[in-house]
């Protein structure tokens, strides 16, 4: 039967809690206020819902999710992924029967692995690329040559509805799919993303349909033509493949290939997807450096180098298979050229070179970057909160969306009509729809550089056009515009990355500041490439919204292939970050807190090490006997009140009501394999029917069935199971007195999900779960609290 | 009095034991017959001798422990650092006093300290270059001045006389300087680096004196001619900077700035280093993300964001530092173009490109560099071992070192003399020294490119003179006498690295297989630039030598300013190490387990689940009660054979024989500490006398006096010590029954010095360390087992 250990009395350590700050009791306080069923729940874990749910359920709960959110709360709907492995008798068998060669065919096979991921998503970059290309490219020819008929003949108004529809009907197509089918495709994907990797399971991110979804997504948004890039959602499409991939089977397609059965737990599957993000960041950018970087930046809490050599192979395969494609696609094969989605183009040798007066310039650009980052945030956050609130219904996410294609369309035609930026066209021209519109024969409308193309294109435009290509005035409305429709357009239910809009809007600010200092600075020749200030503002603007700093200066290196920028760009990010991390956090951040997502940080809180794990913890505490009767197992699972997933098993000593001495630790979904192979010791006398096997908790991995789908007679009630063989026999463990940022130490260091408080007698007290260490973050009062909520 | 726990019985899991392998118990029988006290001590952690003895005994000691040594010994002189933190009540009472701004203010400061740590080591990396070329410079003019006068007159041998001599001059003041006064700065200091970052304290390594030896050694061995670079020690002399620049005092010069007192524990110490040796990547090849690369590829078992962002600052404060004084230096001012010691030079936009069916190329040779990798290495392990057996007295060292000096000299003389290669002189030549010799005018020696040179200068012209510099008869013999002279210069008792020798064979052999090539293929524009293969055969040449895959794809990208040959070098560098890694381990290594290091990988050897921390742990362990008497604390600290460094400290239930339940940890430095301020209870009534504050431990960190140095009066031994406010409450615990690989996890993850294992009623059993874990590797059988040896 069950045993509930005691709760353990608060009041020995007295002294410590004496010394409590008044604000965390204000805290405290105002958590008992909020509820008291709401306090018990959230000491203790809950189940994972993600099994239990039909696609229909799905969409109806991923919008109820949004409405309550803001960011002092932590739900409780998300677990955390067992990157900790259980060593149980069976594990340690099969390994014991693995010989040295088995090991190394092990190892072969991830390398195998890994290179299938690379591939496939270079693969898949390369899709978006050219689809999104033809795609646009029809949609601006029509556009054009309507717009080239209508400027002779007047009513270009029909060339503007032509625009506007053709925008929305391509928005249309990619919001539907995003909204009814598979919300979790929407935005960049790259919070998710962020989450997965930190070690929190996150519902549908990593299943085949939403890469489907996604892919369609991105494509029609980039060319429905609004503010977004298709950078951002490679990463996320990198990620599924490789969660698809290393497990040999789709739970979607019902199709299991029986390879990799080995790479079936959340462990190897988790360092895959990180091998998957890096390649999509690789593909993207062309930066397989940064890819990596990026992953271990975001995900990895523990360095392994076999690991990261594996990363790196898997995004080496994956630029590589990209610049391939493409290079057979634009009929030069082998001339290995584009390595990356976005290619920013090589800069002169001339221009590459900067001055140490230059500098100053750089650091100021960067702090401009970081208040226009903050500020970007600032209104992303307001709208996202009001969407949150207000757009929760997918047909009306689905008629925002539309509604910004229009808008995006309008003002940019709008820009185009009425700037009259007339620019001699160059014999050489690389631009692909230079629009005449108003101008003299042989000129071409600046403004339409910027609008009418892929906002790819535009950046480049902006980077490497001669000077005098653009004049200020264009410049700076363009900036203002394509900021406001940017903020706008991110958030919008349809899949799109910010990356590519936010290096536009810095681009080209960067480039007014370049103009403006040729004016002002006596001698022109020095200041004579605004390309170069165009590049290091689409650094600072990028830095100033998503704040990251390592993988984002080599990302950006890799992708203009030039080393020399490198200090002055990691001088432009620190500075955008510490600016900007002044008023508000990085974009992907606000989202993640948005969505109540229990995230750890890199360290505790500095000023938590008075607090203990006894204070942290959930208590008390369900446990099981190393023999438990199925009855009570299948009564303690069937409590959707207190779901939890992990269950301490322990040895008694004295009496029953006692709390017992640890010796093991068993997982929710390692009990429902148990129940549903009924592993059960008949009227506790003969022996197992059939000996389990590590395969099939493999098999049930990852969408193990609810319990309530598991039928156990009356009879079968009264039998017995004997855990032993089951439970992870030494779970990691802690004593009461640990101090927080010890206990998250540990906690993060080794990915765990259970971490088990003891006393000193190694009795069970408590239970420290993720929630319970994500709820400790630093405010401006210093250590404040979150709230749990159920959703 | 001190407690020993009683030895755990073996047989309590005997099936386990009955499965193991026949091959471990080969091993074990060879453990017992390799001497039953040489085990017994191996299974105990001993006292850290850096402490108590003289520079004298140093460098007998230092010569000593050289010549029993095999890779199959682990010495037991190495002690581990103290990543984890102590949190005792002193600790938690200090974090409690300060406030959220104290805590913004350390960090502020470790980012001070960073950026100080990139500037000395900027600073230094310049002294070292500019020396290095003055030195160089004269040496070079008087002997071509020599060999100008005496071609026409003959008598060439009082050149190579002046040549010779010149050489081992210098070599010689670098070799005794090493030799005399301080060893460990011999060889390039990455095997030492990557030890102590590894976790394991090496004597002297951070040093001011190690560090200005370091620094005089490498002038002199670079000036003297000899086949190395100064690129390999400046990783060292950046980690010597940090560990110094971060503790705010020097114990060589006994001066205490009183600043940085907060870092003085091995944990912010070791963070600093890492900081510090990304610098010296970042100074030595202008590689700012490769030298992070390198820290953590090397170092780092816990990826901390703050602490990456911060050695990523302080490797781009260095390498700008060194660009910027060498700009001064060049009298350019301003024009930042020399970002490191080594600059490869930009390649031509035209060169750069690669094409498909190059990379066949390029994987075979990658093969060719990891097979002469190999060679290097097994040839430089052979001559290691002869070196440790028979050359290990420092004269024999010096002469040795001059010897090779003046070899080198006569070597490169004879080469040239012979070598009839004459090319025409262009006119824009960037040869410094060309020599005529016996070509006719308009004409120079190419062999004396190669060898009459620095050889940093000798690289650049192998990657940049344009085709038809060199005839490939030249290339092969330049190629095999290079590589004889490389392997027999490393290991020399003098300061210098094998990166830029490893490079320039590469180098010589790449472009002997560019100008094969073109030979063979019939286009021969395709194949014009024989420098991208000579780039390609030195990226293949130094992998296959050192093994490293990430960090050396960053280090070479950036070095050479290009990320388009990412993608090859990747290529190359995993084939070298994949065909390399078949035949023998890389050259750091190698040098690691000749030293007997306990080096921790990164994991546990994969066949080791079943061994668990009951068979790997040490015990039994020594252990003091909460309440010790003085006298039992100072017999157990002064005993010398079995010099413990932790002791658990224990509460006794029932009786005092038996094993006590663990309440907590104490280091002999902390014990030391309280001794030597007679932190004692007065006949166990009266408190305390002085209440010791942490700032005391910081005092006397890092060298703790030894034991003996302390006197305690006969009254005194009969008092009592209360260690409850001392000992970290909380250390961490393992289960007997907890499986290497887990035990090996939790002990990297955290960088742990002494991990206790406990029974189910917490009681300790023993001790795991270091040297527990270290001892267990993969060989060709399989498991296997190390032997423990004192020296």
């Amino acid at each position: 039967m069950a045993n509930i250990a005691k709760k353990v009395s608060w009041s020995s350590r007295g002294d410590d809690r004496g010394e409590r700050t008044p604000l965390l009791n204000g805290a405290e306080d105002n958590k008992q206020f909020s509820g008291g069923s709401m306090f018990h729940v959230g000491r203790m874990s809950t189940v994972d819902l993600e099994e239990e749910i039909t696609p229909e359920e799905d969409i109806v709960r991923s919008r109820l999710k949004e409405i309550p959110h803001n960011e002092k709360l932590l739900s409780l709907k998300y677990e955390s992924l067992d990157y900790d492995n259980s060593e149980n008798q069976l594990f340690l068998e099969e390994e014991r029967r693995m010989s040295q060669m088995g090991f190394r065919c092990l190892e072969i096979r991830r390398w195998v692995i890994c290179g299938l991921i690379g591939f496939l998503t270079g693969l898949i970059a390369c899709f978006i690329d050219i689809v999104v290309e033809k795609l646009a490219g029809i949609k601006y020819f029509a556009v054009k040559q309507s717009i080239e008929k209508f400027t002779e003949m007047g009513g270009l108004s029909i060339s503007l509805l032509l625009w506007a529809v053709l925008n929305s009907a391509f928005v249309m197509v990619g919001s539907i799919c995003v909204a009814f089918i598979e919300p979790i495709a929407s935005g960049s994907g790259i919070p998710q993303i962020k989450c997965y990797l930190n070690g929190v399971k996150v519902p549908r991110v990593v299943r085949l349909k939403t890469l489907v979804i996604k892919v369609i997504g991105v494509i029609c948004s980039v060319a429905g033509g609004l503010a977004v890039g298709k950078e951002g959602p490679m990463i996320h499409s990198g990620a599924v493949v490789a969660a698809g991939v290393s497990q040999g089977r789709s739970t979607s397609l019902k199709k299991d290939f029986k390879m990799f059965e080995y790479f079936r737990r959340d462990t190897e599957k988790r360092d895959f997807v990180s091998a998957g993000a890096a390649a999509g960041v690789s593909a993207a950018f062309g930066a397989p450096v940064g890819g990596v970087l990026f992953s271990l930046e975001e995900g990895a809490s523990f360095w392994n180098q076999m690991l990261t050599w594996r990363i790196f192979f898997a995004s080496m395969i994956s630029t590589f298979t990209l610049n391939f494609f493409l290079s057979i696609y634009h009929e030069k094969p082998g001339e290995l050229s584009s390595p990356g989605l976005i290619n920013f183009g090589r800069f002169d040798s001339d221009s590459v070179e900067y001055n140490l007066y230059e500098l100053p310039l750089f650091i100021i650009m960067g702090a401009l970057g970081g208040l226009l980052g903050a500020l970007f945030n600032i209104l992303n956050y307001w709208l996202t909160i009001f969407r949150i609130r207000y757009i929760h219904r997918p047909c009306l996410q689905v008629m925002e969306a539309m509604l910004v294609a229009a808008v995006t369309a309008t003002v940019s035609f709008a820009m185009i009509y009425f700037s009259n930026d007339c620019q001699p066209l160059p014999s050489d021209s690389t631009e692909e729809y230079p629009l005449q519109l108003f101008c003299a024969d042989g000129e071409y409308n600046s403004m339409a550089t910027a609008f009418f193309n892929t906002p790819e294109r535009s950046v480049r435009s902006l980077l490497h056009n001669p000077p005098g290509s653009y004049n200020p005035l264009t410049l700076g409305v363009f900036t203002l515009v394509y900021f406001l429709l940017a903020v706008w357009t991110y958030g919008l239910t349809v899949s799109a990355g910010v990356f590519i809009p936010s290096l536009l809007i810095g681009a080209a600010w960067g480039r007014l500041c370049g103009i403006l200092l040729s004016y002002i600075a006596s001698s022109k020749s020095i200041w004579a490439d605004p390309g170069k200030y165009a590049f290091i503002g689409a650094a600072a603007q990028l830095g100033g919204i998503v704040r990251m700093t390592l993988s984002l200066t080599v990302i950006l290196v890799e992708a203009t292939g030039n080393v020399t920028y490198g200090f002055p760009i990691m001088l432009v990010l620190i500075t955008a970050k510490i600016v900007g991390d002044y008023f508000i956090e990085g974009l992907y951040d606000i989202h993640i807190k948005l969505q109540s997502v229990p995230f750890l940080h890199w360290d505790a809180p500095p000023t938590s090490h008075w607090l203990t794990a006894r204070e942290v913890m959930s208590s008390p505490v369900t446990c099981f006997n190393r023999m438990e009767k199925v009855g009570t197992i299948v009564d303690v699972l069937s409590i959707t009140s207190t779901n939890h997933n992990g269950f301490p098993v322990v040895a008694h000593t004295t009496g029953d009501d006692e709390p017992g001495k640890l010796c093991g630790l068993i997982l929710r979904s390692q009990l429902i394999v148990l129940l549903k192979h009924k592993v059960f010791l008949e009227r506790a006398t003969s022996r197992l029917q059939r000996k389990l096997q590590l395969k099939d908790f493999r098999d049930a991995y990852p969408r193990f069935p609810p319990i309530q789908s598991i039928h156990v007679s009356q009879d079968e009630r009264e039998c017995m199971m004997d855990l032993t063989e089951f439970m992870n026999p030494t779970p990691y463990t802690v004593p009461q007195e640990t101090s927080l940022p010890r206990v998250f130490k540990l906690f993060r260091a080794l990915g765990l999900r259970h971490l088990v408080v003891v006393d000193e007698e190694n009795m069970v007290v408590g239970l420290v779960t993720r929630k319970d260490l994500a709820r400790y973050h630093l405010g401006k009062h210093g250590l404040e609290e979150l709230h749990l909520s159920q959703t």
